[in-house]
């Protein structure tokens, strides 16, 4: 691959993405019993810059550069500098100066990984900016999903949810099409605007029809955190008109769900589907820690 | 040992604690010379999930886990997707698919260890549980006693403070009676209220009955962060009547005095004595680590 | 060397300085090629215990630990049991039973790397003592600036800024001194008070007379933070004054521009000389990860 950095699934040809999605397949079914071909990032040192909080992907990404053997150096948002006032651009320069080999990086504004790529000479690995992407998470559940599914050309894929906010919903939307995917993209009125159906998707409101014939649920995380206004009148009118309920409003038994975490139980989806057979939100954070060592592989090898 | 997860001293029998307490011995004499019988849990992953402040506890297991090779990852209070309304259990399983060997968990919430351990297949070893138990700081007081009394058949100990609140007290006693010691309990009357006596031990509201024939004395902090409410009236007053002196209420000069730390210098015990011979609070310390190196070897490997 | 602590730059002599920078040299020259002669801390235990904010001076030495195979532990701020009311003295021997091998000290309270030193056996590695000393700090500047410049002797060093509540300035200026340099200190007259002569500098109120010869400007950070009241009506006044400009007030070609960071941008200096070739600003970065392997190597081995 040519890139250098990580920065998002819509600049990612099918082709790449397949490429990482099979390379976290290697990892996952642990071929490499070659010692010569062992994977390793032995004497990198990689800093994971979480300007957002966050526990799974830093804690993903940290376990990921383990096992590879890299090592690791975790900054979270208070104990940074930024604090005193710096700049994003010299805060990297400087984690550069110290000798990192790559910046994984969270940081709640859009385009921030791309920005500080143009500025930092070592690989910038997107670990989520703002409502723009979160590519890593994306890969995850493409890896989840062709996992579960097979080939992902004309499978039936709805996302429901909090689709504008959400970075996640992007950069699946993108890896989907990617692949060959249909989309519909379900939820309240406010939260997946009609004009969304510019992208090539399906947008619909009425979850019954949303999800009947669907052959995986991607459900998203009410984000509080990232809306200005009240877009639903109560997280309890969500759940009831789009909460994946055991009861009414129940999907084909063959339909996978997947949920990126952390979940609402009671307002996206009823306890006893989280934790039924058709959910593979756990499959997704297991193999969350195979696909960012592909990606770390890939970009800082 | 039978057992999957370590969850409190109750559960565990004299041969089990003794067995933990031999093990930790031969960390500590370093007996381990023959290179086929190091102890070393290389390529195991242990997860500390600390939802509670704690420096030394934390610090201990991550020391320990260090010294036997193995990969921890730290997880404090702050940092977790707590903050973002997700369940212990959503968490843990989440910690479990990230690839997690065992679970070092500190909670506010008395049988969360227990909670825990039943959810997920990893072991889990308890770092305190709200006011129920904190069974590896009772084991290096143990041990602590056990190197400088030798055998506890009968020895006669005194525990002083704030029993009521206080995990590592009711640690102490179930393990202390397994070993067979004689344990007074003593403070006020709030704090250590006469029903204890239905445990099998002594109750004393006088500091000199208490300690004028003790083979040791281990102090309690004084933890204002888990009392609701006032059980005395100012730490001056309890200072006085409960703290051990250099001057009037001075244990006598062949009696050892524990403290887990961190100590309030001047509450419970006057600075001249937690720097005498007499004290055995940094020994605790340093027993600390070899115990946890037994308990996560035992528990882990 | 015989000191067994790392205290500050004004008990260290001409030589002891010229043997860390020496030495930081060779790491940075990657000489030791020789398997048997590559310093490693392999097995040693350092615990970096941050009781005030940074993150490069923490992280810088974190790197230097790992790059010699040393465990490092962190403990920061709001973590330690310190919010428990503990003593830095209590925190320490804890730290020290813990089987730390040395600490390294960030502390708001001048004297406070020393009085460490006093009471604890293992070597104390001060990273910053309030307004007293930043050793580390100064030795990367001197590295710097003898890398650049070659032998300090006659060099003419201007040290603008923020000097009376500067730790930064106080060890470069004991150190400049040491390896000869002349120092001239500028500011305005509220932050360099004219009594610092009596150290055997010059001190200068007037921003272009200060920097006309100098072969190296060393910049402070304005620390809001440090200041109890205002010493000077804004930061624009300050910058308008003060700061380097590319405009009017440029600091000749040849003149070398340090600044230890974090930078304020368009106060301290102008964003077209902090990024131009006359600014080693990333280069004290780089440097000072070898010369705190020069250090930790030369203490704690």
């Amino acid at each position: 691959m040519k890139r250098n950095s990580f920065l998002g699934i819509q600049e990612l040809s099918a082709d790449e993405i397949s490429y990482l999605l099979d390379f976290a397949e290697e990892f996952k079914k642990n071929k490499f019993s070659d010692k010569n071909q062992i994977p390793t990032l032995k004497g990198k040192r990689i800093v994971n810059l979480f300007l957002e909080p966050s526990t799974r992907t830093r804690i993903a990404f940290e376990v990921a550069a383990k096992s590879l053997d890299a090592d690791i150096i975790s900054i979270a948002e208070k104990s940074s500098s930024l604090t005193k006032g710096e700049s994003l651009r010299d805060t990297a320069s400087n984690i550069q100066a110290l000798g990192a080999d790559a910046i994984v990086l969270r940081h709640s504004s859009p385009g921030s990984a791309k920005y500080l790529s143009d500025i930092i000479d070592v690989p910038v690995i997107n670990a989520g900016d703002g409502a723009h992407e979160h590519p890593s998470q994306a890969l995850l559940d493409l890896f989840t999903l062709r996992d579960k599914l097979g080939d992902l050309k004309g499978k039936k894929i709805t996302i429901l949810g909090d689709i504008l906010f959400s970075r996640v919903a992007r950069s699946n939307i993108w890896g989907l099409q990617k692949l060959g995917a249909k989309i519909t993209l379900a939820g309240p009125s406010t939260l997946v605007p009609k004009k969304l159906e510019e992208l090539g998707v399906s947008v619909s409101y009425n979850l019954n029809n949303a999800i009947e014939n669907a052959d995986a649920i991607m459900l998203l995380r009410i984000q509080h955190e990232r809306q200005t206004q009240t877009h639903f009148p109560s997280l309890g009118e969500y759940s009831k008109m789009f909460g994946l309920r055991d009861s009414d409003c129940k999907p084909p038994k063959k339909t996978i769900i997947l949920h990126p975490g952390p979940i609402n139980r009671g307002v996206e989806i009823d306890s006893i589907l989280a934790d039924s057979k058709q959910s593979v939100i756990l499959d997704q954070v297991k193999n969350g820690v195979n696909v960012r060592k592909a990606i770390l592989y890939t970009y800082c090898s």
